[in-house]
């Protein structure tokens, strides 16, 4: 049971198709439950027409107790064929995060987690090589090994998502994982944010450096996304671009993408976590 | 009059005191009215106490007259103490465009113009000098080449005050108009936006470029704000900056900044004139 | 004829396999016939070892004659088995600009080249549709309209071909000329800059800003390249990118693609036209 | 005695009056020598007619013993009243951070220096608290708390320049340092590199991000320097800025520059500590 703190929110992540009366039914709902709205926000997505709507409001002086908004709002999302997320900022999401040998992405996660810009708790390191164990050590969070060969893949993922189920898990995040999860598994994992070391869609797949070196490139990138079963072809939450040039060596590209990586992945796992992203297909739409 | 386009909207900015049912409230006004709101945004600016918000909505289907929406919304908006403006997709804002000698920034705007990018309509030109009067000539505006020196400052300015009445204006670009308003002008002018050739806060006033380059700054910018009687000092809309090395010359910094300010100045004038931007003291909140 | 001006320059590219003693060989030749050096660079592309250099010096009390330049330096170049570029800024490179119906990168070129900021003569305004003669009237430049279909190609590329041979034309600009040269006439072009609408190598070919909306990319991109034989696989000289979202409808992403081709194309016709460019198999060393 | 690795170089930071022949005479040098250049840049300072260079070759092959060639050069440089750095990639600087209790910059050079993208070795790091303790013992390097009072400044000061002897430092960076140098005893400092959380020349001094907040700027930023005498005003080695909008609280903005903060000081650090910096006046010259 949590108990609800002077400022804890509500957050509603609402898409449906598009209709007349959606924003004043969500608002309604809110407002007649004496919530007070702190922010709302819309898309519209005129191809598909479906709307979207992000709310978040106050749950002080919230006549509904937190358990029963969800059935509740269901009466009203019903008749608008709508799907929703509920979320609320007392509850902060559990994140597994996975590694493989590169550090720079799970330290700055870590170090961001301690500095409190993360609203969830880092509470799992999976990793298929046991090299970051001692940086799992300094920050006291439960690091496992499991590794992975071609062979043992598809039992280790099951060690996995056991794993996640024990934990409790609401997001993985892959920092620089270097293995891809098998799509059969996929379904048993929780949201799942990668972080992909170029600017998608060019240079999908491996050696984006070496390529975009060989092509010299005045502008390479980083991508944050949703892993689904198309491999780098899921919905993109976040990127960014660096400036090089002739001068830039293999080295200088991967040292800047670095940088690039850990701002990026930062940037999306702290999206995700304050719910401003709604997934449709393999598009997204990220509240500012 | 005016014929209601199929895709024609409203637009409300509202600000208030900010209080509980808000956004309930004028989601009701236009709901219970037959509108169909396609984009709300809202922010409360939490040490003012201030909420404000942008909503806009589809006349077709609108059961209110056109003429009717601005009292019919007073009375919602008393009780909530709010100031609020009201504008119709089908009434183009008209603006003048203020210029000296340099034609950056008017050309850059009459092409957008030309373009379709700006959703008004530039009706006059006005300078103290007669070098851009060619230009005008070739996108067809009036140009009115008011002289101004000290003596004549405050009598010349009344002449263009009652050109702005004339032309029936909405909005002063000042696209490198290299006089200061008089404080005692200014309330007769409709809103008045300047780009100015810097960073601010950083090197207000005149010769920025030469000043950067004595610094040798790495970053260099131009910002666009409202203008108000304090010069430089009043809201920003947009600003961005460009890089820069040791070895940009002074013309190099000039060039860099013809660029950023054809790009910031445009940008904001289109935030304007889609009426995404409330001011309020010397801030703004320019909604996406 | 031309005289030299005193602040008249030469600007050596050399390039050629990596070997001790180049930098001090080329200066010493520099030097000894009392040329001021005003600019060294250097590249080494150490998989090619290959070196590249750019030297500028005063034409001022030089001691050989202009047109003596070229062949005393192929004594020096020779041993290296160099190649070499030598340029005089007393002789401005001919510009001839290729356009379909699109006009803002034509205008921007037309802008910048009245104001002073290309060091090049644009002398002749090609295209395949009569639209943009009456730009050309305004800044009084020579305006061909030479329709292109299928079956006339072949032909009317002559036709180009015998146009830049009578103007003497160095650059040939394709400012959104929506037509490919044929591979076959290619090797009759002087130097070829192309803009391409998106962040190359991503979205090669048609209807970038569709795809890329489909795709929902965070970051949009503009790349101005030397066009080859391979269509949009030529040298890269300039790109840029800026930040789209989930708001920016298809009209949004041209409308600030247009912004980026401006821009990106603009620095890179500048970077060429100062003899900063050096291309090699499909890349390139733009120096600073 | 330092063995010369087959990858070794020298790097020469030269200023002097422009003349004619410098590059020759600093070129030949080299050459007759049997130097290698690998990298030579130059710019010229037109107002303060001041010539400045940077020159890169390697050891291997070189005729000079190591030790030689600074007096050897100095034949060279009198007579062009030259003012030159010398420096060797086998001799790495020692480096010293100055921090208080902030530890976003401090783990950031310490795991660059740890992914070798630090050319340079870590030594010491001083405190005037003794929070960050921890974080020297995870890393290996030893911690002075040396905590400062008005009334102990200018003592405990010397007690960081005596540690300065001991650990042989070459560099101090004060990363996020909230004491200011006393003019006194900077004379007795090495180079001294800071960071400023805005971008100079806008907010110099304290609480930037509360006034660019109370501002409501659109882009904020910071900025790396060498440590002067006047505070704030030491020439600009590199800055960066980030987008900000109304939506970002103080909270927000303090995030985004501590973001800003890590990449602009590890920018300029790693300049310095790469021979790339040559400083005169309040300007900077940053070869690429």
């Amino acid at each position: 049971m949590c108990s609800i703190a002077s400022d804890s929110t509500a957050t509603l992540l609402v898409s449906c198709p598009d209709q007349r009366g959606i924003v004043a039914r969500i608002a309604n709902f809110i407002d007649s439950n004496g919530g007070n709205i702190i922010h709302t926000d819309q898309h519209v997505d005129a191809e598909e027409s479906l709307f979207l709507t992000r709310v978040e409001w106050q749950l002080d002086r919230f006549n509904l107790p937190q358990e029963l908004i969800d059935p509740a709002f269901g009466a009203i999302s019903r008749p608008l064929e709508a799907q929703w997320q509920l979320h609320f900022s007392n509850m902060r999401p559990k994140i597994a995060i996975w590694v493989s040998k590169q550090n720079h992405c799970l330290l700055d996660l870590l170090w961001r987690h301690q500095a409190g810009e993360l609203p969830g708790e880092i509470k799992l390191i999976v990793s298929n090589h046991p090299n970051l164990q001692g940086i799992s050590q300094q920050f006291n969070i439960d690091y496992h090994h499991i590794p992975i060969t071609k062979e043992t893949k598809a039992f280790q993922e099951l060690k996995q998502i056991s794993l996640l189920e024990e934990y409790d898990i609401d997001l993985v995040v892959l920092a620089k994982y270097m293995q891809v999860l098998s799509a059969d598994n996929l379904p048993n994992f929780p949201a799942v944010i990668n972080i992909h070391h170029s600017f998608l869609p060019a240079f999908p797949a491996a050696k984006p450096y070496h390529r975009a070196h060989a092509r010299v490139v005045i502008v390479s990138g980083a991508t944050a996304h949703y892993f689904t079963e198309i491999l780098d072809e899921g919905p993109i939450i976040e990127q960014d671009v660096s400036r090089v040039s002739h001068r830039d060596t293999v080295p200088d590209l991967i040292r800047k993408g670095k940088d690039l990586e850990r701002i990026v992945l930062a940037r999306a796992v702290r999206s995700h976590l304050q719910h401003r992203v709604i997934s449709y297909g393999n598009r997204t739409v990220v509240f500012d």
